[in-house]
């Protein structure tokens, strides 16, 4: 693009600052000061370098994640809030170990060829001796089913449905899918599989396989869950199509005892209506390879950074913002399980909750949940300020929330979920190349931004 | 982000799909099929592949730009479009050479220090001793004009306006800083400096210089334009408050005859209109470093994909659909000159001319501009189609075109734009890392989907 271009576009720039100008000049001015601020001074870039590239990947219970604890805590400690503070939960302390082998045997047409491979989170191990079995592969948790044990017995299950590409947000697509690996290995076990392979979640094609948690039954037959690379997984399919193939599958992955670990919390209190907090807030552990930087770094800093510009900016809020790192989103829910707990033993009300865990990408928008008759009464008092966030790009829709925050809910306010583009983040999720190049700088400003503003909107004027 | 999140996401899904079911039916199910179908077999990113990876960076005049245009032409050919033709234009025929040094030069604090430099486009030579002189550091032509004679002349005029991080839309800073490269030379000259030196077009602090056009007065005194990246800029800034820096400049580019080149052009004749032209288009040529993959590769096949798509559905226009790969937008506009110079020698009448021109990145909206009595006539057509394109993200603004289509704005047409998302542009516009692996398939997809389902909606009603 040349510059002979930019004419128009400049008017343009110039139509919109007047349109907003005039409904609501003082809340333009702060939020334009919010993002000025955040991509001037910004340092939530630099946080999640050293979160995702230094310390790395912080699965629940590593020694990775104890060091994110204490960084984030410093980080709020540095920003001399009114109370910083760590929460105990006890977390599961799976670890992956140090193989991870599949490969196909003995094939007449590519002889021996080793899949990229991951295992899941909270898999078994297939023992040091591995396994070697016939494949069947499957679309869905239902052809397991329908196969029974007379298809399915000693054999490896192959789950090979692919998101669809059509869904034009992805989390639909990862939705329509992700039953396979959440569920696939405790299905198959049921019907005497003897390990189960899983088609990575991505719409991508490409080398790069994707971890991600798997739920056996309590006191359910566990067999181990491998996730493979899509490239391999065509593959493999194709060959089915042609021959009986046999996997060698081995990997050493084991559930430890469970660990103590915590939520980090920090809060600037409220100066008119301290008792409605106003939470921000994403989830500090992550997936052991790669370095979380997406998922969910990204929306730890995004949090953190909101507390700093309001800090910087000398605001002084009349509710209380509190920022929370949850811990052990990935594989059990613990970190925010036990803050709502808690939150609700000390009866608390959270006003509204604003979760980032879609990624750093560049924000599109809110969406927003609560109960039926909170969101009825309140949602269009959000809509009502549309005019302000329009400029930079922010919509608001149905919809909304996040994983840690989903369970306080029932305390009635409105669970708020910040929503970037999710075209690429299906590329890194849950993968080793979901790294800080992965994140681009604006990007995740801009998230920050929005997130900033919100909070802003809410604290002022409340949600009624 | 994990499963348990995605009950809420499915819900706005479904919300969505009944809000514009009920409105327009048909064209809803007509833009999901365009949708589905480029997404699940669009071509465009195997197309930009080969024109950005294969042929590489397509400069006006050089061979890549040749082969390019036999390329396209040739996809053009397989669609069996009803007319595919190349015309003629003269091009400007500029040529890098083989030498960019900028060189710092016996610095007290630093010694020899080599700067990541790129000539701008259409500079001339420093000749083969290159020029060695003292610095000075300005933000702006009129500083230049200030410091007068005196100052600027047998120095390197080192031109250093950042653009500004707080545009939330990155075109906007970059029209507000592009000044220095386009003119800065020219202006330089003019008060006798010896070259000019231009801070990198671009918000990231990083080693990847620009290139760019910069443009000398007619018979106007001609000095050599170098971009620096923006990290050396803030060195050699950081340099100048502690001493006099002289540099060492050498390059060896040289502006040849022009040539002969040309735009390449396809068309699906109109069945009820066919004098009603919609026109979708992007430039074929580009910089000679990378390979043009954004810039603007991302438009051409986007434009290439609108065409396959509507053959693919078998979808009869009533409406000429024209496709146009324009030559020499980015040191020239002889292709876009000539495109309106002949279609008003015909008398034609574009009722809409669509430029891709901004990136393959998610697209965000279209910008609309026409002569104002057409404007404000048939604009407000376009906003009712809003709902149409707002389940995916498609949003419409005033202001829109591109330097291509713009001149033929007096036929009294609507000229748009697509808006992909911005943030990113200016990390790889015009260096030598806008390639294939800057791009992700799906984000280039949604573009071409976007297009495409405007194109429809045009061809459909018309935009009275």
């Amino acid at each position: 693009m040349h510059r002979f271009f930019l004419k128009t576009l400049l008017i343009t720039s110039l139509l919109a600052t007047n349109i907003y100008g005039q409904s609501s000049d003082v809340d333009a001015l702060m939020i334009k000061k919010i993002y000025d601020h955040t991509l001037k001074e910004g340092q939530c870039y630099a946080w999640l370098d050293h979160l995702s590239n230094n310390i790395g990947g912080r699965l629940s219970g590593s020694h990775n994640a104890a060091s994110a604890v204490e960084y984030t805590k410093n980080l709020m400690l540095m920003m001399e809030l009114d109370a910083v503070r760590l929460q105990k939960c006890m977390v599961p302390h799976w670890v992956r170990g140090n193989k991870e082998v599949v490969e196909i045997v003995n094939s007449p047409s590519i002889g021996l060829k080793k899949l990229n491979a991951l295992s899941l989170g909270n898999s078994v191990s297939t023992g040091p001796t591995g396994i070697t079995a016939e494949v069947i592969e499957v679309k869905t948790l239902d052809e397991v089913r329908e196969l029974g044990i007379e298809k399915i017995e000693g054999k490896i299950v192959f789950y090979n449905r692919p998101m669809d590409p059509t869904k034009i947000k992805t989390f639909h697509a990862y939705g329509g899918a992700v039953d396979q690996r959440g569920s696939g290995p405790a299905v198959a076990a049921e019907y005497g599989a003897v390990a189960a392979i899983v088609r990575s979640m991505t719409t991508s094609l490409d080398d790069v396989p994707h971890t991600g948690s798997t739920v056996y039954k309590k006191n359910g037959k566990k067999i181990p869950g491998i996730a493979i690379s899509t490239n391999d997984a065509e593959l493999l399919s194709d060959l089915l199509k042609k021959e009986t193939v046999k996997l060698y599958v081995e990997n050493d992955s084991e559930m430890l005892s469970p660990k103590e670990s915590y939520n980090v919390i920090g809060e600037i209190k409220g100066s008119t209506y301290p008792d409605e907090i106003i939470l921000v807030g994403g989830h500090l552990d992550s997936w052991d390879v790669g370095g979380g930087a997406h998922d969910d770094g990204a929306g730890c800093v995004h949090a953190l950074q909101v507390l700093q510009t309001l800090r910087d900016l000398d605001y002084r809020p009349k509710r209380t913002i509190r920022c929370v790192m949850f811990m052990n989103e990935e594989n059990g829910l613990a970190g925010g399980k036990k803050y709502a707990e808690e939150s609700n033993d000390k009866k608390e009300f959270h006003l509204a909750a604003i979760e980032s865990d879609a990624g750093g990408f560049t924000p599109r928008g809110f969406g927003f949940s609560a109960e039926e008759s909170v969101f009825k009464n309140y949602y269009n008092n959000f809509l009502n300020w549309s005019p302000l966030m329009e400029p930079y790009g922010i919509h608001f829709e149905v919809g909304g929330g996040g994983a840690d925050i989903n369970p306080l809910k029932s305390q009635n306010g409105m669970l708020i979920g910040l929503r970037p583009d999710s075209q690429r983040y299906f590329n890194y999720h849950h993968t080793a190349i979901d790294l800080i190049d992965a994140v681009n700088q604006r990007e995740l400003e801009l998230g920050a931004a929005a997130m900033t503003s919100l909070v802003y909107l809410i604290d002022n004027y409340g949600i009624k």
